[in-house]
């Protein structure tokens, strides 16, 4: 047997509990592995621990599994009548059979000796305050992107000096202002409603001296630019109105040099109140103005006009603790997106979310996190994370001619077996953001995109679009990928064909439950090397099929049931960078 | 490659800060790798994420690896300037070098891939908040495990009725008190000091009505069977003045059937305040007295009188903060070993650190877990267990005649590579308890009884002995481990024989600082299939050897340096059972 293929702990993704009575049981092993058993059984069945009565669990066979690239996943689902659970492995290969125990794996032989302690596997108890609860309706969520500056600006009128005339065309830099608003978001709901948008994810909208707003002056106070605490409420009530949820952008990890801590640390150094909020480590340099590679306070990257706050600290907590209680109340927000995610202490994010859930429930609360994220996602910190692992795997796969479509498949089950069910099952999917270049620039090709978004609308979690991607806008890397919404190019039959097509695929996550589902296979139908296939299935075991066809030359599938929706597809010929979707 | 053999996740202790600085990066391979480069560096060294940068790190070989059963364990230490890292691993077989990140492997050529968005390992920020920190004191330790009841009577003029007369030899129930008390403990004191031992661990001394007190009726009063308050903070403060630590037994997963709440949900059910202090399914059957096999209401083990007590609630929680901050106000206890301390919730254990650290926070808080205890000691919950797989490997090994030395290498290294450094430094290492059989009830053997006491004395953690250990004291299964301290047979020259080898031991583990130390290797100096030989390096590199000879042969050993705990050992020839440590 391939014994260093084998892998399971009780840990993290590999056993779980799903909710207070249900118990996820994953486990690797090689692709040698034919048949896998588990024994399970209350832990105290034969008695207590450490004591000379021999216990044995129940066999019973693990049918489900995924495969990855050089792994295979088995999965099943136990319900622990008390709670506990207490387990080992029986592993088939074509001639070896080996029973995995927590300490290794064991003959028959070994097993069976008088005496040895046999180390299983052991889930202690479920207890309910510790099984990963996130919020239902982030899965039935379609989420739009807004970069405020560059979204709309409701109050033309209103125009302090400095505003730049709305530029439907051509690039920005990231000093200019084009006077977009919570005004201006608010006008166009019933826009984002007619899409099928049923969630807002709003870039930083709190008072700031730049653009994108990510240098925080003042948690408390809505950007003077972007209107004012009234014009919020406004907007997230219409936007509650319009069955738009509003999730608003946190900027934790660090502040702008202008946020009064700050200021009160840079006067008064050591003795400020506040010198425990930063991370300061030479104090009389602090106050040069250059990039922080002399180490002598940290910052986000090296930005010396983005110092590094200390949520490590109890003040830290406390005021962010109040300020999201502030947001809440309110502006009535459904969801924060943790900026910088994965730098702010555990700690904090612990505290923070205790404090917000206890006031909201059901609030979404969303890191940014482009790595592995597991730790984050025990359950009392992040519900979920910006799913960039999928993100990168798609494009990896489209710009690599040499990944065969099982590599898809790999790649999309190593996203989707790296956290528990209950984030997989609220991941916010997206293909680009403010922080990267947009879609359509990557391959500059309007079939691979919309392939892209096909995948993005039939993976589980919650797809992202940000704004402009219903007309496939273009845009390089920051600052380009923050161009301003053309409205006035919008009536085009180009972008309205366009924006119907976005419109479709938001149609079909909702209407078809096996869209959004978490229960997916890869067929192995064809043999075409990079015709990626897939399957999806819904509760009630609807079927839809998505096929892609990532090849040089075009491919004959097979006569299925309705079509939902179709890209270079003609008589049952799928062409290259055509995409099909339909019932099975 | 052997793909499947590569493992790295930035969780858990693969990849974890050490203290402020330093960060531990471990990763598996399998034994096809012959060498392992890291490239690391600032994850902002280029720019910030997403942008079109490219990034690269420095690249540097790690050389130090341990030997696991199927796979290499590679470690190395990184000092990240900016508390932040990223990196990737580049793997070499004899043939091959493949480029490990986050989705996978890449060969050379699509590392290269223009475009393709490279995921590397990230350990985003090393707060101080989230080290894991545990207590210096511990690892100097030695523990002497006592069971009240049975170990000394300080106060036998005072026994009430019922108490039976002290049994210097022979078998005894779960049913008989044989008064031994905390006065009579305090009386020992000099013994155990003469003895070497610096920690005494209690079973439980809280009121409950059994010989064991795991049954407690009343966490705020000392049994008092055992004494009061004032004997016991006698007891504490006269044991500090002997240089010896106290650690109390806490049964929080469960009370007695006599503890005042659970009365009071007897006789008002559902009404009762306390109702969501249990874990009660069906109020009208609660108050049967049979087994909870029904689950009428969940219990310890099935034991109807020992009803679970429910650790998720609020309630719950407070009262057990408040209990714990009496102990250490009261008592100035050094450590809590909690009992069944894997069923309560995590969310109580965060908690109860929370607030016992901030009163006392050096202060030990131990597990009982006898499984992969990961979950517990990421720095928010215990400081370590309960050290079961050591206890059950080591003797696996002596039992399991098919075992060659390689085993015991792997076994070691298992154990010592399940947790961080912080929490390895402070096991509980302990090879029975009164929970088990006896050590000696084993294998009936004194040599080999030593043979295993000296691996105990010399692996990493703090070593601790059952009382009667010092006498090898027999006794099979609970009941049969708890009989009582043979003071009357104390004298003889064998049991003064054997005391003065435990003394040996102990004093070796508290003067020679490679006893204690995380570092140590298995040469490959000999080809004896069962000869155990490891060496242990302090922070001054200097070395012992330890040498078991656990096959049916005796063995020639090769000259070494100053012999400092020897059995069946003569003239050059290491004996069947024979232990050799000595100075390298």
């Amino acid at each position: 047997m391939d014994f260093t293929g084998v892998y399971h702990r009780t840990t993290e993704q590999m056993s779980y509990p799903l909710n207070e009575s249900e118990l996820i049981v994953n486990l690797k092993t090689g692709y040698d592995v034919k048949q896998v058993f588990l024994y399970y059984g209350d832990p105290f069945e034969a008695g207590i621990l450490g004591g000379k009565e021999t216990w044995t669990g129940i066999r019973e066979e693990i049918f489900y599994r995924k495969r990855l690239k050089h792994q295979i996943w088995w999965t099943t689902t136990l319900v622990p009548k008390y709670k506990r659970c207490k387990y080992y492995f029986e592993l088939h290969t074509d001639d070896e059979i080996w029973y995995y125990f927590e300490d290794g794996f064991l003959t028959k032989e070994q097993m069976e000796m008088e005496g040895r302690m046999l180390q299983c596997f052991t889930v202690p108890w479920m207890n309910p305050a510790d099984v990963n609860r996130t919020p239902d309706w982030v899965n039935d969520t379609i989420w739009y992107q807004i970069f405020p500056d560059r979204f709309c600006n409701g109050t033309p009128e209103d125009d302090r000096e400095g505003i730049l005339a709305w530029k439907n065309e051509g690039a920005v830099t990231n000093e200019e202002t084009y006077g977009g608003n919570l005004e201006g978001i608010r006008q166009k709901l019933p826009y984002l409603q007619k899409l099928g948008i049923t969630g807002i994810y709003l870039n930083p909208i709190m008072e700031a001296d730049s653009n994108h707003k990510y240098d925080t002056k003042d948690y408390t106070r809505i950007d003077p630019q972007f209107g004012d605490a009234k014009t919020m409420r406004h907007l997230v009530k219409e936007a509650h109105e319009h069955g738009i949820r509003v999730m608003v952008d946190a900027v934790f990890n660090h502040c702008g040099q202008n946020f009064a801590p700050w200021l009160d640390v840079k006067k008064h150094g050591e003795q400020s109140p506040y010198a425990g909020w930063f991370m300061v480590n030479d104090w009389e340099q602090m106050n040069k103005e250059a990039s922080t590679r002399d180490g002598r306070y940290y910052s986000f990257a090296f930005a010396d006009k983005m110092p590094k706050l200390n949520t490590n600290s109890e003040g830290v907590i406390h005021y962010f603790q109040n300020v999201c209680e502030g947001w809440i109340r309110d502006y009535d927000i459904d969801g924060i997106r943790f900026d910088v995610g994965n730098e702010v202490s555990h700690r904090f994010l612990k505290r923070i979310r205790e404090h917000v859930k206890a006031m909201k429930p059901d609030i979404y609360l969303l890191g940014e996190i482009w790595h592995d994220a597991s730790q984050w996602l025990m359950g009392d910190e992040y519900d979920s994370v910006m799913n960039y692992p999928l993100m990168s795997g798609i494009h990896d796969f489209f710009i690599d001619r040499t990944m065969k479509k099982e590599d898809f498949e790999y790649m999309v089950n190593h996203c989707y077996t790296m956290y528990m069910q209950q984030s997989n099952n609220v991941l916010f999917n997206l293909l680009d953001s403010h922080d990267t270049e947009r879609l359509m620039n990557r391959f500059r090709d309007l079939d691979i995109f919309y392939q892209q978004l096909a995948v993005l609308f039939t993976m589980p979690g919650s797809p992202c679009i940000y704004y402009g991607t219903e007309i496939a806008m273009e845009g390089s890397f920051d600052p380009d990928c923050r161009r301003c919404m053309p409205w006035d190019n919008l009536h085009t039959e180009e972008n309205q064909r366009r924006i119907h097509e976005i419109q479709k695929l938001i149609h079909l996550r909702k209407t078809e439950p096996s869209f959004k589902s978490l229960y997916f296979h890869f067929p192995e139908e064809y043999r075409d090397d990079r015709l990626v296939h897939y399957i999806k299935l819904d509760r009630n075991q609807n079927q839809i099929e998505i096929l892609l066809n990532c090849a040089q030359e075009d491919v004959t599938v097979q006569e299925k049931g309705e079509i939902l929706f179709q890209r270079q597809y003609k008589n049952g010929r799928l062409y290259p960078k055509g995409v099909l979707i339909r019932r099975r």
